[in-house]
């Protein structure tokens, strides 16, 4: 299940040469493609803030400002950022191929209905011929089983080693989502992307307002190792075409909080996965004077290369955890803290608490809770930890 | 040469045992003093912005508030920090035995105008017999010429490699600096502590402020692993003892020079020995808007992984530059910014510049050129690059 799950969506993952051949000499799928059959063509998306932004980033940024998309093309191999002009035609081009293929197929697609996400190196031009030619067998293939929706979730990876999916369904609506990448940074820097589809009769305007509050508890708060790609994009597209939807529109509190379980289930998908990481790290701020500033003092840890490397050597250290805390402006009595590793309140009021021995730190999920005891607000921050694996990722390939 | 290259000061290194012996069994020197003679008293010190400060900040805070200090006293072994009550406890009780021995030996102190710096282990006690007899060792073994300068500098490291220290001189005046710690933090978080002297004749208020320009300008830009430390400190101390100082005062445009140029020489020292560290690199950021703009830029890039892990594997990645400029809200163009790794321009115009190949990045020292083409200022920022040694010493011994 996956993009393909929601009624009025098709899909499609083909190979066209952008990445290299597995060790066995098979192709890898590196071409996906979606596309709403409608009746509605509503879109939403949530791009890099990221001022470097990639030339599909800024296409698509023009795109999706009229709410409407009737289809997103994406590409692994390569990410089309730090291209400057030629790389922004490149992606105008793959979406003219794209209207043109559809429309010769008989679905009538305008090129500036159609967003474009890339993902791979900075700063190396795309094969063009191969990415064209891999759009055209992309229309050729769609289908709109879960076979298809799972060729196209496997073409968007990059050094994944697992397909990321999920889905959820409420009263007369359907959604299904895909996403790639994240956690540890692959070589050249990864992306996030992830497209999300749905059946629902909805807005543009509340899809676009469910998006991102969405993304604001889910994608935002996985911080994997603090770097922001200049490829980020989460796209949702809705059709209508649901059996049983309510043609005066879905129920917005019931499609919010359906939207934001698949966006959470993702996020932390994409955590599980991240390269060289031993442990998935959920660092859970309670009691904050307001979600905002326990969000803040989650990412300050979390971001802490000293907390990640003692959490990787299984040391419970709680003092690192303070000191970063320390470095924001979050509400807080340095002398009334309390911190907790897995179950265990190690540092109570600031100082020593129960004993650290106790703490277990061999599973691969680790659950550090920080009371602030300045109000009655909460988030959680979702991480890893930083290992020789991420070094060796991210430093003995060069790109 | 170090903290008594001033006339007007005396100091002592000695070992209380409070650091494990050396792998042959000699004790290893854990306690320092420094004791400023006179005539001036004067001082000034930067202290930590983590809000969660240690003991020894929290008591140095009130000391300095009146500009005066007649010595200081430094322990390694353990940072007194996250130990509430009785940790500040230990800390005052330290202060009262330099004091009262002091006083025995001849020289009248109050406990109040007495400075305090520890580092090492966040969260555990200080053996305090052993640091109140390790006190009275050093009043009793002060001196002012340079052995008692080197054996107080030897005191204050914990797994530094070699003594940091910088002398610099000018008309009626001699400035003496040690210092320790920063670069890649030791096991249980390290410390950034030094100690300046200084035999001009200067008011409090103007070494403050001299103090504060000289750290802003090299201990502030020194950013090895984006980690504040609960006991980062850095003391200045005048006695006006210079034989041929000027009584109305020392120039201070002259002095300021001297002080930042004592500081930048620590700074530089502390990242050249940084653990883990393969590669020492300076970020300067020119053509900036403001000199505050050019430092954000510049620690956007120390701070990330991702480069840090690149400059490791001598990979002159400049995506990953510009991708986390692109995360910060300075002045600049996407498409015209350039970047150069070692002299080579690899990135014009924020797309692809010279030969990439061109760069050799096998030597230590690497510098990074980023013109944000907004304007005339300018800052360098010193890091180091992201390791293996890195990772295992901040994982692998539990603290």
């Amino acid at each position: 299940m996956s993009v393909t799950a929601a009624y009025g969506f098709t899909a499609a993952g083909v190979a066209a040469g952008l990445k290299s051949p597995a060790e066995d000499g098979t192709a890898k799928r590196d071409v996906a493609l979606v596309v709403n059959t409608g009746p509605l063509k509503h879109a939403a998306a949530v791009l890099t803030t990221n001022r470097v932004s990639a030339a599909p980033v800024l296409w698509s940024r023009q795109v999706i400002s009229d709410g409407r998309a009737d289809a997103v093309v994406l590409n692994s191999g390569g990410a089309n950022a730090c291209t400057g002009a030629p790389g922004f035609a490149d992606t105008h081009t793959t979406a003219e191929q794209v209207a043109e293929k559809l429309s010769s197929a008989g679905q009538d697609v305008s090129a500036t209905d159609v967003l474009v996400c890339s993902t791979g190196l900075i700063g190396v031009r795309l094969d063009m011929p191969a990415l064209l030619s891999g759009v055209e067998s992309a229309v050729n293939t769609l289908g709109e089983d879960d076979d298809a929706g799972a060729a196209a979730s496997e073409a968007i990876l990059t050094t994944d080693t697992v397909t990321k999916t999920a889905t959820a369904s409420g009263s007369g609506f359907t959604i299904g989502g895909m996403a790639k990448g994240a956690g540890m940074l692959a070589p050249g820097m990864a992306t996030m992307l992830s497209v999300i589809t749905t059946d629902a009769v909805i807005s543009a305007e509340a899809l676009d307002a469910a998006l991102r509050e969405a993304v604001r508890v889910s994608f935002n708060r996985a911080d994997s190792d603090g770097c922001m790609s200049t490829n980020d994009t989460v796209i949702a597209m809705a059709s209508g075409a649901h059996p049983d939807a309510d043609p005066a529109g879905v129920n917005l509190t019931e499609f919010q909080t359906a939207l934001a379980e698949v966006c959470q289930t993702l996020a932390a998908a994409l955590i599980a996965d991240a390269e060289g990481a031993h442990h998935e790290i959920a660092i859970r701020t309670i009691n904050a004077a307001t979600e905002d500033e326990a969000e803040t003092a989650g990412r300050a840890v979390a971001r802490s290369n000293l907390f990640k490397t003692a959490i990787f050597g299984r040391d419970p250290n709680w003092g690192r955890i303070l000191s970063a805390v320390g470095t924001t402006d979050v509400a807080f009595d340095p002398m009334t803290i309390d911190v907790a590793v897995n179950g265990v309140w190690i540092c109570r009021a600031g100082g020593i608490g129960e004993d650290r021995s106790l703490v277990d730190l061999s599973d691969r999920l680790v659950e550090v809770v920080i009371d602030l005891k300045a109000g009655e607000a909460e988030a959680t921050i979702l991480t890893n930890d930083l290992t020789h694996d991420y070094v060796h990722e991210n430093s003995a390939y060069s790109s």
